[in-house]
């Protein structure tokens, strides 16, 4: 019986549905209309399924088609918020990845509780402005992409500047301000090898805050410039080799951790998204459990991929190997939850 | 009958060099003495002819030999600022693009036109400082190589800071000032597949502007420090991927308008020059109708053309590939104008 | 006789060793009890040494093993830090590289004397606050990983700013504050070719340096961040072609300056640190006589070595095929010394 992967086009389904390709897949979009043009031009697709939007009724619809074709769904971040997290676990078709860690990264509060477990440093956070006695940097829930953000000094200053934010009715976390750099690690657990993989490392390009240091000061304190953090891109990068046993302990945390969430855990690829500190101290302020979009630099391999595999292993192509591992060992429900 | 390509050694040589060997094609580099060191090591010329200056004497000798060779001259940015583009419009020899793109692109009246008629969203320009009602980035023409470009807030900042400008006689543009991360988008359109290709992303790499971040606020007041903008080199990034859709768009658009030019048009390389804003617009400040420098990180290829060709292409080989393709179709006469 | 390449597992042993396997040599890996994990999981050691310390007493014993099996040891940043540069000269295992390069290296005074000799342009030094008059940074030494430099832009400055250091009882340098971007320059030469190559370009990535710029200036003149430069990891870039025949004649001008070492000089890979200015001069601060950690970017090639090579060529790799063309060329003690 053949298997064909699938995913939704946006995110990173150009390296998800190459890599199936490489390793012999035949390959499913399914695409909003009018976005199936880059899926076109660089050929990743044997068949683009065109929907009007992802709501139940049209996902549904789709899935019928994916259950005749004996698709397995490749979850992405748009993926999971474009179904959102509840219909996500109850896709019928066949998905790889364990669905019940979606709740798990997607409620702050149990995320926390797992990357505590995991023994990893986490930024604290302030329940109230009282609390703060740092500097903090107050972050907006919902679909604003990073606006609206700002650093408070303390409690007076916080106070003053949510007065003037145009989202000061959403809901918001307060978190201790880390002054270092961010870094991304894209790691991979196979539940066949049992085995962690450190596939590559990215640093997000952020609009407009990664150009602001591009002006002087002089005119900054001027311009009267609004700070934003929407991600449009990511920059690649290495990281001295001595850290390497350290991010690799702290992947294998999260995996021995991920324990409490179900007897499956987590597996496939996933993401630390850490501030890396003078003091050489990971500062992780969050976990994402499925394939980042700082993968899409290493569809050719990374420096560190290209160390391990011989053929250029996106982390696409890596859950290709893995899917195709678990059919040829008979073990594929050991990946699909 | 043999062609052999050749181009001016500086800007992107090496890797149309390079590109052209890779597609069995021998390889001249005109170069000036004393410079011809890069283009022996990386040893990827079968011939360097070496030139004084390049002034229309010296220029006239070397198409003699290049015409004896059946040599189809690739440009570059500076291939065009070296021999000037009224120059350029009467080279003899074969020329891979079309040459009445050039003077549409060096006049910033033509270009703005075209990048309008492409539907792009441009900068908004002040005739006068007056009209300055938003921040501005005050640009100098000629040969300064981005030095002494200021920002103003209004007219009576400019005013004050022309005054003090070192480079106050020369002709000079106000442009809006936009906040935004840098996004240099490249592209090639073949006129024989009629395709439009996103081959790749760069973000410049520009002195002392992209290291004045690095210096604390309060020792960036009292250092004085005088910004400039001067390319040096380009890093790469890639680009989130559901802005690809609007990335292909923009391409055709400005492929479709270059029609204005003559009914050739724009083919072959070219760069979108963008500041990708918070809204995740792509405001357009410039396009540069030939290979630019920041395709040189992608000599073995990018994440985007590792995804449609099976070989590394670079732009440098995409342009040879494209010349290879003409001449086995008997086209030839379709990329050289 | 068969050869087995050797290095301490740091920095970037990953690379040494892969790149010798990939020329076909067996590999040791000598690496600190609890530091294995990156080796092993990368598979890049046919075997590992464990070690309790790089004391005197466990590196002779390494020596032994070492000897017995034949092993070329390859130098690299931590190998020197972590057994000092005395240690090193001392190693009667074979050792690829000059030794006496070490101390001219390390050696503040002998460095300045080198570069200088080949006409490299340096960072003006300071032999005393009263000298300061143009805007300075203090640097000090020892195992600090770039903590507590601080910039001065006269003698009241420095002296205000040393008395507050908590590091002010540290020997330091001043340095004159070069303003421009950072472009590290990585070269190989090899004895046998007497030929120079660029290898490739990295810019380090420093925390928390390069992440202060992402803070808004009102935020940081609030937030009394301590600028620190400790590096973590490396970020890739391409230079402009034209600076080339610059960077190729810096290059062998410290090679051939390197005689006054003694008749053997510099050789293998080795690193200018630079600021390039917006005049386009490489002021050159620092020499690594060895491969740094930024050629880790390049592990399966840079665009710089895929001009030249057919095989993707690490600098770790470019080690092996010199050793590898000396012992086919009965010439392995030209690279041993």
């Amino acid at each position: 019986m053949d298997y064909v992967i699938a995913t939704i086009a946006s995110h990173s389904a150009l390296q998800i549905l190459k890599g199936a390709r490489d390793e012999g897949f035949k390959t499913i979009a399914i695409c909003k209309g009018g976005k199936e043009k880059p899926y076109k031009l660089f050929d990743v697709a044997d068949e683009i399924i065109l929907v009007d939007d992802f709501s139940l009724e049209s996902f549904n619809a789709v899935e019928i088609r994916l259950k005749e074709k004996n698709a397995i769904l490749i979850p992405h971040g748009s993926f999971v918020s474009y179904l959102g997290t509840e219909r996500c676990t109850q896709l019928s078709t066949l998905y790889y990845g364990n669905k019940a860690v979606l709740e798990w990264e997607s409620n702050r509060v149990k995320e926390r509780v797992w990357l505590e477990k995991a023994g990893l440093q986490l930024p604290r956070q302030f329940d109230s402005a009282e609390e703060i006695d740092c500097p903090a940097i107050v972050k907006f829930h919902g679909a604003l992409g990073g606006r609206g953000y700002f650093i408070a000094k303390d409690a007076a200053d916080f106070k003053a500047k949510i007065a003037k934010s145009v989202y000061k009715n959403r809901s918001y976390v307060i978190q201790e301000y880390i002054v270092g750099v961010p870094v991304y690690i894209h790691y991979f657990y196979s539940p066949l090898t049992k085995e962690l993989e450190v596939m590559s490392f990215d640093r997000r390009y952020e609009t407009n805050v990664d150009s602001i240091g591009r002006i002087h000061t002089t005119d900054q304190a001027q311009l009267n410039v609004d700070v934003s953090y929407v991600v449009v891109g990511n920059t690649p990068l290495v990281i001295r080799e001595s850290l390497l046993s350290k991010v690799i302990e702290m992947g294998e945390n999260i995996v021995a951790a991920s324990m409490i969430i179900n007897e499956h855990g987590l597996f496939g690829p996933f993401c630390l998204e850490t501030i890396l500190t003078p003091n050489q101290e990971f500062i992780v302020f969050e976990i994402s459990a499925r394939i980042v979009a700082g993968t899409n630099l290493f569809i050719n391999g990374s420096p560190y991929t290209d160390l391990k595999y011989s053929a250029p292993m996106s982390t696409g192509r890596r859950i290709a190997v893995d899917i195709k591992q678990a059919i040829e060992q008979n073990r594929l429900h050991e990946v699909l939850h």
